[in-house]
């Protein structure tokens, strides 16, 4: 075929796809749009067939993958090669897949069983590509990492990666109900279909499962850790082993949330005593069932003795007690626990922020090897900005996950456009000091701080039947982050940033820096708006739905004096629960972050921060900084019409709109309120909030997404 | 460009999107791929051009619409013209937006305001096709009409084509709560996000009202009929005015549920009484509220004293009281009310399918004009199969419209295959006798018979937020079958179902019939494995999945003698609701159709049918036949692989597949059932149930879609 007609079949797909097709961002960061020249005819020398062996499950969805990526980036697939015979050859395998390759000094034994190399090599003479790894799961991680090369315009003449994952299970966590509901889901119904399963196999949950490799993501847990024991019966663990069937050779395990009562529930068994004999062989029996079903089945999540859910408290006993109890059961099949550190009593505590560390640390050392402690970044509950959790690196002796949340239950939800990757890298970045500098939570958890190999890391799934996957097409980027950062936690946010916004939207340099700027500067807008200054907790009861200072004295604590939460030695002292070096950097208003100052201080309204200004006008000015952050953020999408396809560019445009409308509320409502406590007058140029204090008050929202049940009570207030 | 190039470009087209884009459904009828040989030649031919002129928002869709229609079947949008310049012009518009079209002998006067032409004309010697109306929304239905000449390949060179609506209001009613939960939703979540409303108008809401255009649909109610007062709300109206400006242009105009206490719960008025001054100002007060805001708001819907609903009866005021204060409010804008004659009292009654007839009859008269009384299609609910309601023809003085059900309440749910127009025919075709032979339901229905000018109907939709709207595939048949025969209620299903088909398949001949024939036997196969021979009502309580004939007894009366429900003259005499030759009809056993025996009668299990066989024999073989009928549509479906994309393919067989398992659970369950009544020995040839009675009466599923709350409790059951 001539290149102009080439090129013309090319411009013809461009030009028709969208009429038949609009754009509606089901197809993730997976797009394989055409390339244009200079980049079109670079690739296509360096990509003029393909060579792959035999063919296991996992080889055919790489390879399938491959080709079409190729056809869609470079026109048509190149051509399949048995072995190369032209320069230009992408060879792809595992040296039992295609022995070429244990021929070549690819140095695969130093890799782990997920790692892969890409290389470029000179193989008689003739220029190739080699994807490969030991395993088969790591060529498919590899082929992602080869096609987003290209999708991301980087070159291909001296490849020399070799990449696998810092942490051994990277994880979502799934909120959803069996009737699919979703807690704190703000994209539609649950992806799973429990109802049609195992006889129906939706679609999504094949492309689930290839955005997830296309991550590295290898773990998912589809119920909610509110769980029902519902799904530990025989049909639905029937219905489970369908979903793992069709997710396991796209590298992905199932894991469930089991219910501590489940023994109780549907075992026929009086108590749920995790020391009791009949308890025990319960589980065993019923882990054998599961693995019976699914060979590679991950093992449990459990939320346990927190916010009302069932646990081995109510028997006296310990959460090491619970979690050895179902570690014993998956131990001999190699499942593992994850034991969530997320412990919330139903008695009120002077401060609830130090409960997890107390419950658990005296615990260290006491969990089976196949436990992970899972615990949540920040210990309160995915704040917009949260001091990283004292129990990273409290207890040396017990391997411990990270636990962050995708769907942004305290972020705006769907609507908001809130890139959380500065979030998790603060997270992970954050210093310990539990072995001195540079104990960085990262460290924890990838295990080397304290020698486990036991590694996790859990996200929180925003994943809904919404067909942007996510809610929003900007929430995509929060998957993809987590994705990212579980393979890599060294990565950083802009990286991962620019990665996914060239994938998603667009290579033109001035929108890639428009867009990745927007985004890394987004979560800073919404902790302004939401929560400045440590701040945190402030939403409405329940719905976690907009302002609500009113109802969150516990948290802010603001009275006519001042405001702010004293976790230091004259308050909770939850400070100490901190190495030395941190906790009296925490302690101290000289030392402190500013980010963190009324998480840890309360402090007087004329109190001095740096910026010479009172504490009252720097809140102030936090709130207001924030709206306008995001009416900037509108300006400069709105700025990058035409550069992106119109349905993408005006869905975002009207989140951004109610974005803007829901910051400008949480600004004049957070304004207001504490205004009434304050009596101080506002720094001038800041415009007073636009309706009373009553008016924010009285609003009241009776159907907000995410919230199980659905409907809120409103009697005698205003409606929304 | 030479035409070789044009038809490279096309199979490019053709081949790679797939690829890219993945066949889900969403598209229903509206897909406009390439037109093969021969077609494309002549379709070329008689679309050189098109010719429009002014553009109103309604005219500026259906321009976009034909566009988008012909640049997908014909390669390239052709060119626009202001005047016909050559062969091959296509005018559309009327005679406003086209004074052209003034001059032309279209005799559009004699059309109603929906109405359109579509004629072959030779102007100044040049072919040319017109597309014309009097409103601009006749000529976007005559331009959908004009695009599925083209979609199922009919002729366009002798186009002599008047149409117009039989009936005047043509809507759907969406039974979905303001949380986004749908009321016997089998597709996903309701598709209006009243959160999000009124900033974000999902792209969702534009391809509903262009599906709905496509067929004449000219109605909406977006909530449920258990309704909540929040619709009335000034902040959901606005919601709901945004909702109505988008679909304002495609001829949809929006309604509302209105919930009969709202005066108490929204009003601040102790009481709902219609005949109070206070009530009827509140209303009248709240309608001008609306009509402010949505001028051509369509009116309420209301569901009162049914199934715990409020209504006038609770201040001892009759239904006409209650639509005619409702009534009076919105006559002065030109709104209805359509007010449901589905009322079920709480205390269970000798005969349920008595109520509605003995409320409504002694009414008649009483209503005023602007009341419709919507009627469902039987006197039960819905069913498989019923005779049709008594109420039609039985009130010559009330407007009355007819009401059926899309989502598939008592049909299998999204799994089962069963298209439903032939149910729908049957009840249009139903000859009522109330006027002498020939006084069908569809006579009473379209005003003819009665001289009345407010006619309609309502479907009960099926969609959702599935990808393909209405959960599955086939189902889409039936938001379309409705839309057609609301239009027009005296097309075939035959006709129906072969324009779908091809519309949204294929015209491949052999697929076309195929596929018509298994749809038009599937409603009769659902009878024959759910409810054969009269039978009503066998469903699982509250969730309506799967057999449950031992909590239905008051429905099938089967015992050890016999089985059906006598309502012959021994029995609660429903049958005198019928008009005298009906009465008669169905009273005598030698002129009943055997369809409906069970329904009027209870007979012994060796009554003699009209086969010679025994009741019972006869019962299992219809429960046989319909288990039969299904294995023989997967046959034919998995034959007809590879004529179709196979994406679809794959999702209809699974859906198949479960309808399968289905089937047989129904006619196994059935027969154990009877059989334990019966004690009679199956006909041979015919097979034991796979399980015992015991077996099927033990299952339980806890989570079944489409009821709402979504937990069944299941204490004790085998768990599905």
């Amino acid at each position: 075929m001539p290149s102009w007609l080439r090129e013309l079949l090319l411009l013809t797909l461009l030009a028709a796809a969208p009429a038949a097709y609009a754009e509606d961002g089901y197809q993730l960061w997976l797009r394989y749009p055409p390339v244009p020249a200079p980049w079109l005819e670079s690739y296509h020398r360096a990509v003029a067939e393909v060579v792959s062996g035999t063919r296991s499950p996992t080889l055919e969805i790489a390879q399938t993958e491959l080709a079409r990526g190729l056809a869609g980036m470079l026109g048509a697939a190149p051509p399949s090669a048995p072995a190369p015979s032209r320069d230009g050859s992408v060879i792809l395998g595992t040296p039992r897949s295609l022995p070429l390759l244990a021929q070549l000094p690819l140095e695969l034994d130093r890799l782990d069983s997920e790692g892969y190399v890409i290389r470029t090599l000179i193989l008689e003479h003739r220029h190739s590509i080699v994807i490969a790894a030991r395993e088969d799961v790591g060529v498919l991680y590899g082929t992602f990492h080869f096609l987003r090369l290209l999708q991301t315009r980087q070159p291909l003449d001296r490849l020399d990666i070799v990449s696998a994952p810092h942490l051994r299970h990277r994880i979502l966590d799934h909120w959803d109900n069996l009737d699919r509901t979703v807690e704190r889901g703000y994209a539609g119904e649950s992806i799973w279909d429990w109802h049609k399963l195992p006889d129906y196999l939706d679609r999504r949950y094949t492309d689930y499962a290839r955005a997830c490799a296309s991550l590295g993501i290898n773990g998912t847990v589809p119920n909610n850790v509110n769980a029902s024991a519902i799904s530990l019966t025989p049909r639905y663990l029937r219905k489970l082993a369908a979903l793992a069937a069709l997710l396991r050779p796209y590298g992905l395990r199932v894991y469930l949330s089991a219910r501590f009562s489940a023994p109780i529930e549907i075992g026929g068994i009086k108590t749920a005593d995790p020391l009791e004999p009949a308890v025990r062989t319960w589980w065993r029996g019923k882990v054998g069932e599961i693995y019976a079903l699914i060979p590679d089945f991950g093992g449990f999540l459990v939320k346990a003795d927190s916010e009302g859910q069932p646990g081995p408290q109510s028997y006296s006993r310990t959460h090491a007690d619970g979690a050895n109890m179902l570690a014993e059961a998956l131990a001999p099949h190699g499942g593992i626990v994850m034991w969530r550190a997320f412990v919330y009593s139903n008695h009120p505590q002077e401060d609830r922020a130090r409960q997890a560390f107390e419950e658990f640390v005296p615990l260290d050392g006491k969990f089976r090897d196949n436990v992970l402690l899972q615990v949540k970044n920040g210990p309160l509950d995915f704040q917009p900005r949260e001091p990283f959790h004292p129990l990273f690196g409290a207890m040396p002796h017990t391997a411990t996950m990270l636990e962050v949340q995708l769907t942004k239950e305290y972020l705006g939800f769907a609507t908001h456009l809130v890139y959380l990757a500065p979030l998790f890298e603060e997270v992970l970045r954050s210093d310990t000091y539990v072995r001195g500098q540079g104990s960085t939570v990262a460290k924890v958890v990838d295990g080397s701080l304290f020698g486990h190999s036991q590694t996790g890391i859990a996200g929180v799934a925003n994943i809904g039947s919404d067909r942007n996957w996510t809610g929003s097409h900007f929430d995509q980027a929060n998957w993809y982050a987590f994705g990212r950062l579980a393979f890599d936690p060294a990565l950083s946010s802009r990286e991962i940033a620019e990665e996914w916004v060239r994938m998603t939207f667009s290579n033109d340099p001035g929108f890639v820096e428009s867009v990745v700027a927007m985004m890394l500067q987004s979560r800073e807008a919404a902790v302004d708006y939401m929560t400045p200054l440590g701040l945190a907790h402030q939403m409405a009861r329940d719905t976690h739905y907009g302002p609500a200072h009113w109802t969150s004295v516990y948290y802010n604590r603001a009275d006519a004096r001042g405001i702010g939460f004293d976790r230091t030695a004259t308050g909770s002292n939850a400070v100490a629960q901190y190495a030395p070096p941190v906790a009296a950097q925490f302690a101290d208003l000289a030392s402190l972050p500013e980010r963190f100052l009324l998480w840890f201080h309360h402090l007087p309204w004329d109190y001095r921060v740096a910026s010479g200004r009172t504490l009252w006008e720097e809140l102030v000015l936090h709130y207001t900084r924030g709206a306008e952050a995001v009416r900037a953020m509108r300006r400069t999408w709105s700025a990058l019409a035409g550069k992106v396809d119109p349905e993408r560019h005006r869905e975002v445009s009207e989140f951004l709109a109610i974005q803007d409308q829901e910051a400008t509320w949480w600004r004049d409502a957070s304004i207001a309120y504490f205004q009434s406590l304050s009596r101080r007058p506002l720094p001038s140029a800041s415009p007073p909030p636009e309706h009373s204090l009553q008016y924010y008050e009285s609003l009241c929202f009776p159907y907000v997404p995410g919230s199980v049940p659905r409907t809120a009570a409103c009697a005698g207030r205003d409606l929304w």
